[in-house]
């Protein structure tokens, strides 16, 4: 048994090892588990709770001027992606399914940096691009969900990607971020030095969202690795960009040897989000769909109506999982 | 004298000195100089020449459906900023000093990603957070920019930042920029291997913008070394982020042994814009404002207003330049 007060271990078969996957007591013994015993989010750093007020910049809040147990006391579920207007899509998207009265109201306006929407237990907020960008809103999200004293929250990314060796339009679900040197990490400078923090995602939420996915929807679902890489253009091989040295031949051969490890997709947020979630023990799933097969390709020629309908794919699923979720909380 | 046709030298007393930091000719004798003899930006990526069509994805254009050499061909200047706002703003400002009519129009607004105006010889563009975010945008930018065939232009980035013992509000125009392992290159991940690209920029540039600045003012302006970090709270040693293993004490002594280093602020971009525009043989700058001294606090509280007013310090600077600037080509 794991030695923390952590609820987060279900009697499921796989239980310890979720356990193992969410909580850092188990590779760091000398600290607590990241979570209180109700399953809020305890954050370990201590000088939070020394701050008399908190200005949460990127967001637009703080702890003093805002009731943010008020406002976001009652969330279970947040979902981040790159663009405002996806995400202003998705609540208008999450109020229909939930039969949610609603109107389009951006809670953090004036950050001028992202726009977060609030439909019921959802937060809808957007990333921006790339690792740096997403970490900055996603280690926000915790404080105020810290701050909310919000219980079991579960974080999802909806996003676009680059497919390997699958037909546009499918919907990868990611087991693990893979970084641009080909490990399973998120590395992050921290006081000069880097820091290597796993980037593996919960392995029951993948098999969830998956079972999330019919027939009848018209796409394929895979679970795999997702390569983050920290450029568009070379740091995902492409010939395109405007700087490029090396040969189609190569570029072949590299994106080859990723398939290999089991790279089902490439885009640029995957391991950090892995790598914070994990270290905050949130549950969270990365649902990309493939706008095109990188090994036919590099150009993004997607028409607008078709790219549209694309992401609407990692919409459904998120949303068809947190209704049904939902529901059950509701019952309970 | 070097040995290619960039006819970047100048007949200045640095003008050796300024021809090496900005051709990569001189750092890789094998490959031609980026630029042609007439300025124009030539791109040593020869698949684009290959390309029937190039969709320049991010920003909502490509070379088939739109005549870029029409609609950005009189492009002198290239303003880069975190946040749309920002960048419409500069819009505004830039049409005022230069006497231009002028109705806000966002290019790039299919893209749903980045914002872009143009105001007669002026791109002003919005490239969110963080260097993978700002480097997409910058190759896009660069993409346009040869197509359009535009001569000797000039990027510049107007930014944010935390300041290293100087004032809150002051300027800072970077010389270089230092990653999070510092040292002064951009690191990219290409095939799977990490690339360190110098992160130098031009120096007589730096100078240029320096000498635009009077005492009356109000600010002051300093030029020193710029840290890109790659995370807001950890990777700048704030003590206000969710997680936070490091005391009080780590955290001022890494920020003293920067200040040893010659680093006077940081913030999230300048390692990869340095390197970048430098790839391409263009003149670039990085010009931000302080918004607090990272040596007395992590947390931005500066108020709205004076905020606003921080903001506009950076366009100031660079406007002036870009007026004086443009007046002198207008005039040959």
């Amino acid at each position: 048994m794991p030695d923390c007060d952590c609820d987060y271990m279900l009697p499921t078969k796989e239980g310890w090892e979720e356990h193992y996957d969410n909580c850092i007591s188990k590779w760091n013994s000398n600290v607590p588990c990241p979570k209180y015993a109700d399953g809020s989010i305890r954050l370990l750093n201590k000088n939070l709770a020394g701050m008399q007020q908190d200005f949460i910049y990127h967001l637009g809040l703080d702890t003093a001027k805002y009731d943010l147990k008020s406002m976001f006391g009652d969330v279970k579920f947040v979902c981040m992606g790159g663009t405002k207007y996806r995400m202003k899509e998705f609540a208008k998207h999450m109020a229909k399914i939930l039969n949610i009265d609603y109107e389009a109201n951006n809670l953090s306006k004036h950050s001028h940096r992202y726009a977060m929407y609030k439909v019921g237990p959802v937060i809808s907020v957007s990333h921006g691009i790339g690792i740096s960008s997403m970490t900055i809103l996603l280690q926000e999200i915790l404080k105020v969900l810290y701050y909310a004293k919000v219980k079991n929250p579960i974080i999802f990314r909806i996003g676009t990607s680059g497919g390997l060796k699958i037909p546009a339009g499918s919907i990868v679900i990611s087991s693990w971020g893979l970084n641009g040197t080909l490990e399973k990490t998120y590395d992050l400078p921290v006081l000069g030095k880097i820091r290597k923090i796993p980037s593996v995602f919960d392995k029951r939420l993948v098999q969830e969202l998956q079972s999330m996915v019919t027939e009848e929807d018209g796409f394929i679902t895979y679970s795999g690795g997702t390569m983050a890489a920290d450029d568009f253009y070379r740091g995902q091989a492409r010939l395109d960009g405007p700087f490029c040295d090396y040969t189609s031949e190569e570029k072949q051969s590299y994106l080859q040897h990723l398939c290999a490890l089991g790279v089902r997709n490439i885009e640029m947020e995957a391991t950090a989000f892995a790598a914070m979630a994990r270290e905050a023990a949130v549950r969270a799933a990365d649902v990309c769909v493939t706008l095109l097969d990188r090994l036919n390709g590099d150009q993004v020629t997607t028409d607008k109506e078709l790219l549209l309908k694309y992401q609407e794919r990692p919409m459904v699923i998120v949303g068809r999982y947190i209704a049904k979720y939902y529901e059950k909380i509701n019952k309970t």
